[in-house]
């Protein structure tokens, strides 16, 4: 069994935002830095490099390029590609190559800088989707909506909900990009982007770098690391790539991932004490939370509007702001403040937290990693 | 202990050369269901995708649009860059997930078309080392063979062997690109393409596309594959992006990766009866026949005009022709053919084989990968 056996001994990010001049190179080093220095562990003991491709410009062979960037010379290491779900699977792949012996200390990390770079790839449809009007992720998404919508009949104030609550976590995080406060009417009055997506239920489009450094909890204890963060479990789920094929528009991944996740952490949704779910738009957040089993099907909507979701409800979720208010950036983050949230040192610390869930999310809705921490 | 609890199950591919027309996702999608067909496995078991970023043109989440083709929705999947060493990485990572039960039966392809398509990626220099005068690939290599002969005084000779051996090697195997005897003499007339290397030193450039299944011995039992070839260890090595960084030239990362791959195997290298070694050019195979142990270093020369890699002597090197003969496409064949030798059915069959090692390496020499088959 795996379970408790890995850790995340160091977690660093760079400044998140409108970075200009910064290629993702520069970022991956200056986040790698901030997690070793985290865990308190030398770039010489760094013999994992696993990153994230780019999605604004992915180069060949641009894992390497990184790990020459950081001037470490890893046994391991490249660059994976699954949309934002990538990051998630990068733990689990360095904790796999790590228990088959081919690294010993892996940097996980991650750079993109789509604000001032390359953001076209975002809004590039495929084929067959351009058919039914999925001409940008953010137009699928819409359609998403529309559909759950419907099926479930929930009002803007569902969507709303999450969206005040992502705001209000991120209003006293120093490192949010978006930090205003946000009430219900102006949520309600903010404009279309995609009908019936509004500006405030879209994530953000951020430059940024963050890094995560996963050994084992042996190493981590030999090298001193003070604050390792047990992993307890972790899953993954994949759909049709083309949305004409989906058995549902309003299920995702979620639910093959959690089943992974829960069985072989032995935990459950009601062991979880706080979550970081990804809310790339915040119809994510409803449907996560029903495939999570943190409430029925189509009662999401109930679910956040009853305060469950804020900080000192049931399952605070985003608790630094996520991806609508701390940073665009997908997914690392989200693990980041996983591992403070079981370190006890959040900003907004849930009280007594034993267990956290990290849900990342790559393309529209295509695939799905799942993360469990321990404290 | 990882050793022998995982198989390869099944192989397949397409046709190796120039395929104008098919797209690399057609290729893909061939390989695997030649290899599910080999395997006996239905594509309703796949659970996992491991996809080789296609050299020529990397699309964002490539690996789920192969799985899309492929009419699978497996648990796990995505696409890995670490150039020609990613093949082998995406074995052991697929074994990684099985192991950490993230999925069960996965496959792992690649494809590409740098012949009909876009090859303009494998010139690309990156601007420090084009000041080195790297201003290709080849550039590259014509200067870690340089190196190599003044360190060693070995006579052109030597690296003819290799490329004779290749070519007789690939001669009856009709799915070899490149069947065209080749004498001493003519490979000696052979013309510059970037001096010291000639022609015939090169590996082809092909458009293909290969696939492997890969499951654990338990379950290939369960599901009546026949011909399943334990894997019994793998390893991994990475050197500086930077080549005047390293600390030498004519040293491959292959050393580290057989460290950690005989180790896990329990194995040395008396015991490999065959190797499948990436010949992208004649001077990586004299380089790593040193770097894994079959020959003391600097007298690969001596190893090879010796015969000792041709079929019928010590170690038969590149059965099915190799980089240099059978396909360019990097590395997947190679291990396709280990596994040939491994269930005793390659067209040139070296008896009683019991281990053959596959060496995959990336970039110029900067990556390296290591698989043991046992029979």
């Amino acid at each position: 069994m795996l379970r408790e056996r890995y850790v995340i001994a160091g977690i660093g990010h760079t400044a998140f935002g409108k970075l200009p001049g910064r290629d993702t190179l520069s970022l991956n080093v200056e986040a790698c830095r901030h997690a070793l220095a985290d865990a308190g562990i030398a770039k010489e003991e760094v013999d994992g490099v696993f990153v994230k491709v780019p999605t604004s410009a992915h180069q060949f062979m641009y894992g390497q390029k990184v790990a020459e960037a950081l001037g470490v010379m890893p046994r391991m290491g490249g660059a994976w590609d699954q949309g934002g779900a990538a990051n998630i699977t990068l733990v689990t792949m360095a904790i796999g190559a790590i228990e088959a012996g081919q690294c010993d200390v892996a940097l996980v990390c991650y750079a993109d800088n789509p604000r001032s770079g390359n953001r076209a790839v975002y809004a590039r449809p495929r084929g067959d989707d351009a058919a039914y009007g999925w001409l940008s992720t953010a137009a699928g998404y819409a359609m998403i909506q529309r559909r759950y919508v419907h099926e479930h009949g929930i009002g803007a104030e569902a969507l709303g909900a999450v969206a005040l609550a992502s705001r209000r976590h991120g209003a006293d995080n120093p490192h949010a990009q978006l930090r205003k406060p946000l009430t219900m009417e102006q949520y309600l009055q903010s404009p279309w982007l995609v009908e019936p997506l509004r500006r405030d239920d879209c994530a953000l489009v951020s430059d940024g770098g963050a890094a995560l450094v996963v050994t084992s909890e042996a190493r981590a204890r030999a090298l001193g690391v003070r604050e390792a963060v047990p992993v307890l479990g972790f899953g993954h789920g994949q759909t049709s790539w083309d949305v004409q094929l989906r058995p549902s528009l309003t299920r995702t991944e979620a639910a093959r991932a959690a089943q992974t996740a829960f069985a072989m952490a032995g935990v459950d949704p009601a062991n979880v004490d706080v979550a970081q779910l990804y809310d790339c738009f915040t119809i994510t957040v409803l449907m996560t939370l029903e495939d999570y089993g943190f409430c029925p099907r189509g009662k999401a909507g109930d679910f956040v509007r009853g305060g469950a979701i804020e900080f000192g409800g049931r399952l605070p979720v985003n608790t630094s702001g996520g991806l609508l208010s701390e940073t665009g950036m997908p997914g690392m983050q989200l693990i980041i403040e996983g591992v403070r949230q079981m370190r006890g040192t959040a900003r907004l610390q849930v009280p007594g937290a034993r267990t956290c869930l990290v849900s990342n999310q790559g393309g529209t809705m295509h695939t799905h990693s799942t993360l469990l921490l321990g404290s």
